[in-house]
């Protein structure tokens, strides 16, 4: 019997651990992980993608545990040399940490931009050079930017929001500039068409998303793909597990539960995976138009990953 | 009375000692040093500045002693990690080694380039942050490109020549790509004019002297200052006492000696300094066309580099 061929919608830490979970469970070489390219900064001239970066690192077992992003084992001497900057011109020039290892990374992905290379193809060659099968591709291979609209301070950059504001502040809109003009990168939307069963992630749905969905033709192959694809909710017992998405679905006029994620994912896949802490909503996102499935969704080893995915790969395809 | 005035012409290590000794000599804030940027190279997407780096780290005693380059204490974090994209491309990514703490220099001037600042605004941030009252100028603040023409290989890059080939390849020709559009940085022209002393530090002539004196302007002011302009050889018996300066020198048609440096420099300096090892060639130096001062040159220590600037700064303008 061939693999079946999964495709994943995915964005950072959250997806990461679930992506951990259905390389365990399917053959890793048969799963695509679409990822959102919005959180991209460019830092002291060097091409960052968080996204990309956190599943690289967690799918080569070389995540820090602790933080879910960044390298175990990490050093942070350049940044600490750049304090010596900052404290002279007065301003916190590492905000955004880069450690020395993961500087590696942007070193190398900046450098092949500039040799001419597309995101995607920079970042077929990282996850290689980890050792990855899984394939990994970034939504778009143009500039695609999430903004975000603060109260009392007006527009800023994701990153300056989420790493600089630690998401502490009062979002009142987001855009993902330059999304009208983006295309998907080459692969996208075959591997959405291709796939056996599509997986979106459990990511913030404004934020991770939120960006892969607005670059043109991406919402509506996934849309086609409805009935052979799940989603599992980021939100457990009206809370995110890791950012600021439940405060953010509430600023943005969603609701702050399963059910909100079910309003906002009804058209793109048939059944929400929901945790058995939010087991009495069940029929709500059932009447909110999604087939509902309760499930253990806290990942907290790859065990827990492995079992979830399970659960969210027989829901969208029965033959598993 | 006030302090002279000096303006020093500077590569990298070979200048970086003897500024050290200079404002040992002199206050260091009335000291101005026009360094040549034909070495600068992009490297994943940072600007690096070599010769500026070196003199600045040398003056703030943050040297590497065992190099004369780089930071002392370094770490190579970053550039073990990116040995692992090396290895998957199959190409060695680290000919040039950029230390952690290091970096921290290039990842702060790349920035404050996209920020808008020139080079010589960045140098004087970074010289600043280091605690230097030395006056670092780039000689330009436009593109200047140090290009190598290799017998058997054509024309590369300086830093492929010097660190790539680690410059044991015989050089054909040697031109400043850009030279003819760049112009002097803000303050250069100036500082040579307005100096008491001029020092044509011991530095490569061809590649380290020559990329300053081929931006348009810069080598007939440094002509105007002739009578008081000292220059110190970079050869001594012979021989570089770092770097390719003698075999180059052969190379190009030149003559490897301090009489091939005095026909070199005799049209910008009325003065050179050579070392006791070469006090033969004293009369043949006079006879190339400059006056001729002997003294021991090699800086093996802070004090021999002040002994140096003394006798070097006295031969320029006897009222010191």
């Amino acid at each position: 019997m061939t693999p079946p061929r999964v495709c994943a919608l995915a964005g950072g830490v959250g997806a990461a651990k679930m992506l951990r979970g259905v390389v365990q469970v399917v053959e890793p070489s048969s799963v695509t992980a679409i990822v959102n390219t919005g959180d991209d900064v460019t830092l002291h001239g060097l091409h960052v993608s968080p996204d990309l970066d956190t599943i690289t690192y967690t799918l080569a077992n070389a995540v820090n545990p602790d933080t879910g992003w960044g390298l175990m084992g990490e050093t942070w001497n350049a940044m600490a040399a750049l304090d010596r900057y900052g404290a002279a011109l007065q301003q916190n020039l590492t905000w955004f940490r880069l450690g020395d290892q993961d500087l590696a990374t942007h070193l190398y992905r900046t450098q092949r931009l500039r040799d001419g290379l597309t995101l995607g193809e920079v970042t077929g060659e990282i996850t290689r050079a980890w050792g990855l099968q899984l394939h990994l591709l970034p939504v778009t291979d143009d500039p695609l930017e999430t903004r975000v609209t603060v109260a009392g301070e007006g527009e800023i950059g994701f990153q300056e929001y989420f790493v600089g504001r630690q998401h502490n502040v009062t979002v009142e809109s987001v855009r993902f500039a330059g999304a009208d003009a983006s295309r998907p990168a080459p692969g996208v939307l075959d591997a959405i068409a291709e796939a056996d069963i599509v997986v979106i992630c459990p990511s913030n749905p404004i934020v991770s998303i939120g960006p892969p969905l607005a670059v043109p033709g991406v919402r509506d192959a996934f849309a086609a793909r409805r009935a052979s694809s799940v989603a599992i909710s980021p939100i457990v017992a009206g809370l995110a597990l890791k950012g600021p998405a439940d405060r953010m679905l509430r600023e943005l006029g969603h609701d702050a539960s399963v059910v909100g994620v079910a309003r906002l994912y009804r058209d793109l896949a048939a059944t929400l995976v929901i945790d058995e802490a939010d087991r009495d909503l069940a029929g709500a996102v059932q009447d909110a138009g999604m087939r509902c499935v309760v499930a253990p969704t806290v990942m907290r080893t790859p065990q827990d990953a492995a079992a979830l995915a399970r659960v969210a790969l027989a829901a969208a395809n029965s033959s598993l």
